[in-house]
């Protein structure tokens, strides 16, 4: 199998490695001159434009895009497009939301595209273990996908399931985010709440190196946890603020359409937003009201 | 290494056959008659009553209380220390308030004998897979229970850890299974979502066996649900009811006692509450208050 990877950056390197470890040939191209110079793995070749990528391949070709969801992916996309013939396939690698995805999908249709959203999840350690996939797409559209999928995944079958139609394998990546995010959640404030237990001094570094054999809450994230513990349990150098991505917005967002309850995701994304310093303001009205109604006392800002 | 096991119910019965298998001479004991005639393996004694454990038992002793955490486990404690002699050890690794394990142990110093407690997790999968253990106790208590420790756990040298001092195992138990509410009630929530979703008719068995390699949110938690969910997606025979055994009510407590905020972990248990029939009159009054001020229709109760 022949595929064209666009975007060659933490994940899509990766990607590019697994799928010719894997004997797909990958044609590679990035919009970055370092991006480009990084791919040196023999089965890869990159290429300088959007048009070798398209040039290099046979068709019915296919290519991947993994790139930033959004503008970019949907931009480049169209540049792909514009590129391609009839009956090729079109691949969304990213964290795309599944409506842009399907509005894409019917926009590449009408040029007699086919596309194909595949939700990738696996981070840094995809290469060496292999990424989760979650694709959305025809049945004949899996079918030409299927050796690169074998290949990513950790083993030709386990790791890669075919949700359904077009749109279903970003829906599916997005609640597996906004669970990612109640998990996380779940963690952190576990062991914050070990933290500050000065009656026992634990050794958070031992305890969840413990917890990752034979306890009901082992998990990939926790052996993460515990690696990052073992290294700096005081975390030193890390402010505690806590980006977000929009699959926790859109797995919220999904769950009221639905009205389907989802608390912990929702105090999880609650939980980021304050982290990223947008409950200040509300901090600051509680402290005045109590100032105001029982003369209670407030912190002054420091540069005030 | 010699130990009376008392109680041998589901984790009880696991735990003497792994300490057995393990090289561990275990005397058994259990007020059920049925229990008793369970325990049948090679390595384990069962006896009919607490004096029969005490005397099978060369000093210093060792007996571990493997009962319901609250008065049942503090009974049993007394009754078997008044059959001990200064300087036996008693554990308890059932799933205790780690305030009632200081004052359990303050009481049985009054009498001479040692304490530990061991937060045991695992479940009916222990006795394959090894359980996790997080003791607290003195360093010489910990050495004595040292071969019980290794027997239990995955492997000597992983899935346990003396935490600190008298108490520790059980707080750090106690958080654990607060971590676990919030994880428990995370993939639920994901798989909620997704089982609404019509538009794709997601076979959340595929989904979640998928999941379960390459993924970020790959856990043993997950590998269950894949299992309960490849055997009927529907549950079909279960009804929405969650019980809770007071980890998740004493975790909270010790987040509100030291101002550690657990939003996520508070949510879990809230769900659980409500799951209990327990929100069904505040939905009550919200029904009959639309009505009141805005003529919104209200549901009447089929009996009524």
């Amino acid at each position: 199998m022949q595929l064209g990877m666009v975007g060659l950056g933490r994940m899509g390197a990766g990607m590019s490695r697994r799928l010719a470890h894997g004997g797909v040939q990958v044609i590679g191209f990035d919009v970055s001159d370092q991006a480009r110079a990084a791919l040196d793995e023999p089965g890869t070749t990159v290429v300088d434009d959007l048009a070798a990528v398209v040039q290099a391949l046979d068709p019915p070709r296919t290519v991947w895009i993994m790139l930033p969801a959004g503008p970019i992916t949907v931009g480049t996309a169209h540049q792909i497009a514009a590129l391609l013939d009839p009956g090729d396939l079109v691949v969304d690698g990213g964290n795309a939301y599944y409506r842009d995805s399907k509005a894409l999908a019917a926009d590449l249709a009408e040029q007699g595209l086919r596309y194909a959203d595949v939700g990738v999840s696996g981070g840094v350690w995809g290469l060496r273990e292999g990424f989760g996939l979650m694709v959305g797409g025809e049945d004949d559209v899996v079918a030409q996908l299927r050796p690169a999928l074998e290949a990513l995944a950790p083993t030709p079958d386990t790791g890669w399931v075919h949700c359904g139609a077009v749109g279903s394998g970003h829906f599916t990546k997005m609640v597996h985010n906004g669970i990612e995010y109640g998990l996380m959640q779940s963690y952190a404030e576990g062991l914050a709440l070990m933290a500050k237990k000065d009656e026992y001094d634990l050794d958070l570094a031992a305890i969840t190196e413990a917890w990752r054999y034979g306890t009901v809450i082992r998990s990939w994230l926790l052996d993460l946890l515990a690696g990052s513990l073992s290294r700096d349990a005081q975390l030193t150098d890390i402010e505690p603020v806590v980006a977000d991505s929009g699959e926790g917005r859109w797995t919220v967002t999904e769950g009221i359409d639905l009205g389907v309850p989802l608390p912990v995701i929702t105090s999880a994304l609650n939980a980021r937003f304050s982290s990223q310093g947008n409950a200040a303001y509300s901090d600051k009205l509680l402290a005045v009201l109590r100032n105001d109604f029982g003369g209670h006392a407030v912190q002054s800002h420091p540069d005030s």
